[in-house]
């Protein structure tokens, strides 16, 4: 792997192949591409290729590769883990897939929608639903994170509970590999178990095995009724309690279970202004529940009112309007906002059991009064799926990767994950090595090496860069 | 790859380290083993491994890996494609996970089941529902199925629509490698993006990269009310609107869309004896939905009025009762059993994009008439998952291999598959190879080779044996 400068005569070929602002080669273009949005991971391109086509795409890897340049896929640049941003070398070219934009296809009967790496997922949930259906990938930077990156991270968000993670709504893919080969398999088939299933090597694997180039995704009826209520439990267990009682009565109409302390929500207020409609508790749930059919609304009422009668909730809210149930969302979409205001803070993304979420919140809360006295937990995420942002606000006497250390050996302590929805990137390289047993390590050195054996793509994201 | 038979030193260490009864050499133990359930991939196996346990299926994989002899891995033995089965040689050493069959864990609450490989699916599914959840994974042969071959092949099944294939099951998973590694990645997570999700190689690769020894599945609520009916339709055209009109009723409680052709109805009822309790049409289909909310049987009785009134169904039952869906479902459950009393026929198990199913059918039909004329179709399948069982019953003048190429050149034409749920196993590999694009077909090879470099782990399964 090159650690030098990228060679003129690259560029040169890479710009005949791009044509006119393809390539972007002065410092001054190439800045937005060298650093992450919260400007946590800075780096230095080479040079940014912009290609319009898979076949440019092809021609950019081709070249890289006869030169052994390394290559950093980009999409919308919305990662938490900067696993999208080159390294400080120099001797990185970044590919940026902005230009590929289109929507090739939308098909309401099929449920499928096809579209280039570059489209912003906003963009291809608003075709969606211009045909009456849903894409159901929804989080928080929908609004300029793109599609190639969605896939390459396997992205996660508000309605993993009810419709999986990215990969569930992958079916078919075109990706470029680090020699240049195209492989296309988008392939519209709701079925498809005709030899290896190749295109899941790539979902999830940040840019590391290939490039992302296009994919078909798989779309949902849109559910005609939804019911959002935000209660306030006493303590994790009771929301626990809350969950099965909602399985049982709603079933997998339930599309989001979100759990957030007492002290994020006064965080919101403190910095966000915005207040809770219900009373101050230890910690609150923001639920939503959505179906095709009539009798939604009255099962929630129903099971609302027995958890409040039996004290698995001491107070709670049902939206009475998408504006109202849209006030309550903005509650828990201002956390990281308020968050931030709030000073320093150390950011975890990671899931364990569900039943062991009280047990867990238990543990790390007891492990960082001891660790990391001073510390405010910053506790809030989709308890439906075992996911938890377990942010600790740290002061100046911290050192965020002590507290990383704390979190991450609780999580461990309870079969847990130490990257739930975010990825692994650069951010979190080392700890997944302490992480994950030897042999899984192994394991995903051996698929590394077998489709990037020169180790051009995407070098130090996921694994360790170099052999 | 040995083509020869297995040294009995090999032989020896296998008896050591399996224990008495661990290991079958005798050729009536081993007749059983020999031949899939419908005689159809008869072969010789040099013994029969039977492990108790992963720490032995691993002690087995390290020393056939010594010895350089091949694996084939067999669960119920109840695959449609030869994907379980040695071959000829007598120098292969089947490898049963019948003896690991425990459950090892339910939650309800976290909607998690653990076993073994060798755990039969009914089984399974009975665990799961003593705690009033679902496994959804529900074909015809889960009396004899176990976990490992539902994984390994990526099993469908009559749920799919709903919950999607056995993949979108798989939570976590231990294999054990070719070389005798064991992989363990039993983590009860809903989500989990730290590092490469390496278990989806495992899952619909059929053996051919390592071998399920164990897994958590992810289990859903179970719908409290279902509503099951069947229309009488005039074309695949008609059903495609009824479909869309469901979709839009019914939302994702639709969890069974099937087509049968008015012929494999007769063929039930000249075979199997069960008639149909409307009016006899030239196409039939049984629609199944459920739903924990009240309201589910309304709105279907809403929808199947407004469809016979627009006249995309002509006739249409709902089943007042359990005991009258599980009627219904009977019709459709005994085609496969006409179909084989009806005389010889060539199965072909394919998918098409959703939309294309009318001009599919119909295109085949044309084909088969002109090159296969006197050959009859009967066609049946998951038509809202666009996979149709298109099989085709001939006489002693047709090949089987001219109506494969017939029926899978017009599949291709459609942009499908020509294995949606059964896989490839040693069936249909070079029919693969005639129908993936070259890249596809490196890519894989790649796969394999990085995982089982020696070809050892079921070979001539999936892909063509050596290199």
């Amino acid at each position: 792997m090159s650690q030098t400068a990228a060679p003129a005569d690259l560029l040169g070929r890479l710009e005949s192949c791009l044509g006119r602002g393809g390539l972007l080669t002065n410092a001054d273009d190439l800045a937005p591409y060298a650093v992450d949005w919260r400007r946590l991971f800075p780096g230095r391109p080479a040079a940014v290729a912009r290609p319009a086509n898979t076949a440019q795409v092809a021609a950019v890897m081709a070249a890289c590769h006869a030169a052994g340049v390394p290559v950093v896929p980009q999409g919308g640049h919305t990662g938490l883990a900067g696993g999208a941003t080159p390294d400080a070398s120099g001797g990185q070219v970044v590919l940026s897939l902005a230009r590929m934009n289109a929507i090739r296809r939308v098909d309401p009967l099929g449920l499928t929608l096809e579209a280039e790496a570059g489209c912003i997922l906003k963009v291809a949930q608003d075709a969606a639903e211009a045909e009456g259906r849903l894409l159901p990938v929804s989080l928080a930077a929908e609004g300029s994170a793109m599609l190639g990156g969605v896939i390459a991270t396997n992205a996660g968000g508000i309605n993993v509970l009810r419709y999986g993670m990215t990969r569930n709504l992958v079916l078919g893919l075109e990706v470029v590999l680090a020699d240049g080969t195209v492989v296309d398999g988008l392939r519209a088939l709701r079925k498809d178990n005709a030899g290896y299933d190749w295109k899941q090597l790539f979902i999830g694997s940040e840019g590391t095995l290939g490039i992302v180039t296009a994919a078909i995704l798989r779309l949902v009826p849109r559910p005609r009724h939804t019911a959002t209520a935000l209660l306030a439990v006493p303590d994790p267990a009771a929301a626990l309690r809350l969950l099965r009682a909602a399985q049982d009565a709603l079933g997998d109409t339930i599309q989001a279970f979100e759990l957030i302390a007492g002290e994020s929500l006064a965080l919101v207020a403190e910095h966000a202004g915005l207040t809770s409609p219900i009373a101050e508790a230890g910690w609150t749930v923001l639920m939503e529940a959505g179906s095709s059919l009539e009798g939604l609304r009255e099962a929630v009422e129903t099971l609302l009112g027995e958890v409040l009668e039996r004290g698995d909730a001491t107070d709670g809210v049902l939206a009475e309007s998408g504006q109202q149930a849209a006030a309550l969302w903005a509650l828990r979409e201002h956390i990281t906002e308020a968050e931030a205001r709030a000073g320093k803070s150390v950011k975890h993304d990671v899931s364990v059991p569900i039943p062991a979420i009280p047990d867990f919140l238990a543990a790390a809360g007891e492990a960082l009064a001891a660790g990391a006295p001073g510390t405010r937990p910053n506790i809030f995420g989709h308890m439906g799926d075992g996911n938890i942002h377990y942010n600790v606000i740290i002061g100046p006497e911290h050192g965020s990767e002590a507290i990383n250390r704390i979190v991450h050996d609780t999580v461990a302590r309870f079969g847990g994950s130490i990257s739930a929805e975010h990825g692994i990137g650069q951010y979190r390289v080392d700890e997944l090595v302490r992480h994950r047993r030897p042999e899984e390590m192994a394991l995903a050195r051996r698929i590394k090496d077998a489709l990037d054996p020169q180790g051009l793509l995407n070098p130090g994201k996921v694994l360790r860069a170099g052999p």
